[in-house]
């Protein structure tokens, strides 16, 4: 079934440029621009939600207004911030940005890598000193990585890690020995029985109610003297106030992409640590990236409106699209 | 011919570690442990000199006293602050740490490659100040870089850069299109006509006459706005006060590990400009490079003594080992 020109309800916020491709939707489509404060006024009749300030939770609020919808995507990796009991249980399709972030992501873990490995903060530190001052650093080759959460991002990580030389695994629901990208996936279930001797541990995994906290105080205990969280999944993944003590005492270092509160609120103690380096959840994000994520929501609105797929589903129970 | 029981010169200076490896050396040779000023006592009667202290340039002064050498072994990749007239003349074999930091420094260059783009120095700045600022930074794969010397350092530089997607070139004294590391080699006599496009100029040519300043203000001034220098060579390969006036407009940033005078003197102004990561001369010196600096001159001594050959000659007029 083909759907002829159907209206597509746009959720954007203040200050958050529009789609680049948004001429193109219209040529398509009927869009109706809103926020979170008008979205139940634009709602009614719409068939399609493109969710462009992916930060948004207003469509809880807003359900009772969505009385056509059958399609929404999100433009982002992950839906956690969308995701309510009546959205699951609906028969509203829930697509992502799926692929877009993958290796952008991926290239921004393997320089949190190099950057912890070769020492480049504290040089850094030291040159705004005028302290010359040699030290010796680690060869990466070798060091062990263990990747948590083994979707596209994961995956792509996973490779890019591997390509330099790290011994990589990976955690995820479903074990096995055989991974083409991983070659080891271990439980992410039991997380906590598999990080001694990690080197880097990499939290990609979406945030859903199995991975909200999966690195806990006792988690973060297991990782050896040195080891070096690298986080550019979801803050919630992780028990912030366990893992700055850690930081605090010197055992432990951290590239932060994402936190509990985002912007990090001032005079959280991650600012000041030194061994915490806390960047303002962009990892994913080259430039260019606003094009792709607008084209690929074109490019499936294309298809919706010639009757096809676009793109594979969010598993709403899960949390994400299941491999 | 074997040699029985040679003596061994280890040029070494205060506060240097001594080699790990020296107690195999005493096993099978005789060793007089000397610094800069007590060198030309040494040396009478010494067949091999160990340079252990690498940026020692006494040998010249000394070199009336060296009556039966015939073979020195510099630990350290670059052979420059050693050679003069008279040594390059004669017929004493030199060797070099050929291979030891060939990965070690190629990994610190793409730690410094992937920082750049992913603006990691310039997050640690605004985190510093406690501020939260989304930027877009640059995807990596796809980039061009150009990477000057193509000996095993710049060999195994290339192979890395190329496998997390760089478009890589190299720079050499003999041009070709079917280097297997590089595909293709432009010019390094001509190296500004090949600077047009370049992302990430790599500097780790050996410093020779032919190298010397290499990099001059006219180069420079050939790299596009935004190029980022990685110099992991030798200071002198680039006209730094040019370069210096470059990141100071901003127009270009770099990554030193090293300048013309180490350690970089107090109040140099690349210390405090925000585009000039310098680093002390440590690229290459990761854990453990000591040590396997120390075996790789025992094993070449072993070999020596056999009748063999220690390892690749440095080729004393070109200033490296020539492959």
């Amino acid at each position: 079934m083909t759907h002829a020109r159907p209206t597509v309800v746009l959720l954007t916020a203040e200050g958050v440029d529009p789609p680049t491709d948004l001429d193109a939707v219209r040529g398509i489509a009927d869009v109706r621009e809103c926020t979170a404060d008008t979205l139940a006024e634009a709602l009614p009749g719409a068939e399609i939600l493109l969710v462009w300030d992916i930060f948004s939770g207003a469509l809880a609020e807003a359900w009772h207004a969505a009385d056509s919808l059958r399609w929404i995507h999100v433009a982002a990796a992950g839906v956690d911030k969308l995701l309510f009991d009546d959205l699951r249980t609906s028969t509203v399709l829930v697509t992502n940005a799926r692929g877009v972030f993958d290796v952008p992501i991926a290239e921004y873990v393997l320089a949190c890598v190099m950057a912890h490995d070769k020492q480049l903060h504290r040089t850094e530190a030291l040159r705004l000193q005028g302290r010359w001052e040699h030290r010796e650093t680690t060869r990466v080759a070798g060091r062990r990585a263990l990747v948590v959460g083994t979707g596209g991002i994961g995956r792509a990580t996973a490779r890019l890690l591997r390509a330099v030389g790290l011994d990589v695994r990976g955690a995820g629901r479903r074990t096995r020995d055989d991974d083409e990208d991983f070659g080891t996936v271990v439980d992410s279930a039991r997380l906590g029985e598999h990080l001694g001797g990690v080197d880097h541990l990499v939290m990609v995994a979406p945030l859903t109610g199995a991975t909200r906290g999966m690195l806990g105080a006792d988690e973060l205990a297991a990782l050896p003297d040195g080891a070096h969280v690298v986080n550019v999944g979801r803050g919630q993944l992780v028990d912030q106030q366990a893992l700055t003590s850690e930081i605090a005492s010197g055992r432990l270092s951290a590239h932060l992409d994402v936190v509990v509160v985002e912007p990090l609120p001032d005079g959280d103690p991650l600012w000041s640590l030194e061994g915490a380096h806390i960047s303002p959840h962009m990892s994913g994000d080259v430039v260019g990236w606003r094009d792709t994520l607008s084209e690929q929501f074109t490019a499936h609105l294309r298809t919706w409106i010639d009757g096809g797929e676009p793109g594979p589903a969010v598993d709403k129970d899960r949390g994400y699209v299941s491999g």
